[in-house]
Formats: structure tokens, C-alpha cells, sequence
């Protein structure tokens, strides 16, 4: 089945959302000086989440929300644009739970014909883990600066944010 | 002046946002078989700017909305869940913009007594160019598809988003 892009879509989204436009004089610091690091899946909406308005938060997003990939994201927001809190959000039912390193690597060589062996996908088996260790990552890293992390696991069943204790 | 941690503020939201969840039945691939790579910048809403539901699009973001920051995720969505397209979102005003990799590296020696030599901070200087490369490295990376690639540029003061020709 052929895919129809939908471009086309979002340029007239785009049209309406532009009319109605009013935040044209936001500054470029994050206004509640906080980056959240949540998982790209397409059924989470960071802003709705975590009642978040343009202008308040870097919102760096990747596969599972992995600390270890938004590194060079984290450095610039708190090195240049004053963030000074991460939040992270990982969620119930995500992808990366149900792959292996060696299923995609696999998969790769055998419909792209590539080698992908240099690619750490950074899957998880532990959801709650998961979000404890890319507490941990950030916790660690030197070139991270020392400040509030909080982890959450999203429930996307009910909407709801769970705490995870680090 | 001291930071605030605004976790409990978003918990705060979130009771509110699940209180009146509805999207409890989503399924896992988006819907709309895409991937928005847009920046990780405080005052751009894909959501909104786009026109996206839950359940809708992958949505990366990162420093920028650089591609090559994006791959391990990109890879991800289009071999494990179905995307058959890519939509990359980068804005005026970007921070990516005012700052070069010298000046970056400098401030983290001399704030964190760090080196940061083996991080490509991936700022750029010509804002369109930079939509043009990104739809480069991701038509020529041998790991990700040949799907159909739409660049914009998003002008923060007027809510528009202005298509790049690659």
C-alpha cells in the first residue's frame, strides 16, 4: 500500500494555527528553565502531559527517551539557555520493549542489506529501570550540570505520570 | 537565584490531563505512518503547529532538530513501526544560531573543567542550508528509507511554517 504524504496536511494545519497565532514575543530561554526528556511514541503529547505552554520547556524527545542519546541536547540547553531541572518520561507499552539489539540489526541486514552494527539501539526490558538508569546517566555524566532529575513512567491507558524513586 | 523544581507543577497538570484521558485505546504505530524531527526549542509546539492528534506521528526532537542526532530513532520508527515518512522542522531564531562549537567547548572546560572534544555540538549558520543538509544526510544514509522528506522552516513570530526546496 503506497503512502500519501501528508505534508500537504500539516501545511493546512499550519495555516489555521498561524491565523490565531499570539505568541510571537516569547523569549528563546525556557521560561520554567527545564528540559523534558520524553519518548517519541505518537501517542504521548508532551505539552498536554505535563501542562506545558510554548515557551516553557525544552522537550527533547528520541526513542525511549534514552539519556545517553539527548546528551549533546542536554549540554547545549543547560550550557547556553539556563535550564536548570530535567524531567524524564518514559511510558507503558513503548517499542523498545520489544526488540532485541540483534532483531533490528538482523532486520537491517536483511531489507536494507546494511550493516547497523555500529548503532547501540538502547532497547529496554525493564520500563522502570529504564527510567532509573537514564537518571543515572545524566547523575554521572561530567558534562552534566548538578541539578533536579525527576523520572516518571506514563501509563498510556489512563494519561497518568507514575513516579519512579531513583 | 535558586531553581524551583517544577516536577510537582506538572504533576499537578497531569491530574488534570488524566482526569479527562480518552486516548486510553491508541495503538502503537502512528497512525499517520510519520516522523516530525523538529527542534527541541521551548517555544515550538509540534502539536500545534502541525495539527497532530495522539496517536498521530513519531515526533524526535533534539538541539536543532539535527538529523544525524536523530538516526538511532529514525532507524527505529521506519524498521519496527511503519513510518513512510519524514517532516524536519527547524525555526527562526534557533540558539543553534548563536554560538559556535569553540565557544561552547571553551565555556564547559572552563565551567565544568571538562573536555568536550569528542562532542559534535552541531550548530549551524544558515538556517535553510541547514534544513537542506538534514534532508541530505537523511536521503543518503544508507540506513534509513527512501520515503518522501519535507523541510520547513517555522518563523517564531508569526506561527508560519515556510517550506525549504531541498
Amino acid at each position: 500500500m503506497s503512502h500519501i504524504s501528508v505534508a500537504p496536511e500539516f501545511e493546512a494545519a499550519n495555516e489555521k494555527y498561524a491565523a490565531s497565532f499570539d505568541k510571537g514575543r516569547l523569549p528563546l530561554p525556557p521560561g520554567r528553565k527545564v528540559i523534558a526528556l520524553v519518548c517519541m511514541d505518537a501517542r504521548l503529547d508532551p505539552a498536554k502531559i505535563l501542562g506545558l505552554s510554548e515557551g516553557d520547556a525544552h522537550v527533547i524527545r528520541n526513542a525511549g527517551g534514552r539519556a545517553v542519546d539527548a546528551l549533546r541536547s542536554v549540554v547545549i540547553s543547560q550550557q547556553l539557555l539556563g535550564t536548570q531541572e530535567i524531567v524524564i518520561v518514559h511510558h507503558t507499552d513503548c517499542g523498545m520493549l520489544t526488540f532485541s539489539d540483534s532483531d533490528i540489526k538482523t532486520k537491517i541486514r536483511k531489507e536494507l542489506g546494511e550493516d547497523a552494527d555500529h548503532i547501540a539501539f538502547l532497547q529496554f526490558s525493564d520500563l522502570e529501570q529504564s527510567v532509573r538508569d537514564d537518571i543515572a546517566v545524566l547523575r554521572k555524566s561530567a558534562l552534566v550540570k548538578d541539578v533536579p532529575i525527576t523520572g516518571y513512567v506514563y501509563d498510556v491507558t489512563n494519561g497518568r505520570l507514575n513516579k519512579v524513586e531513583a
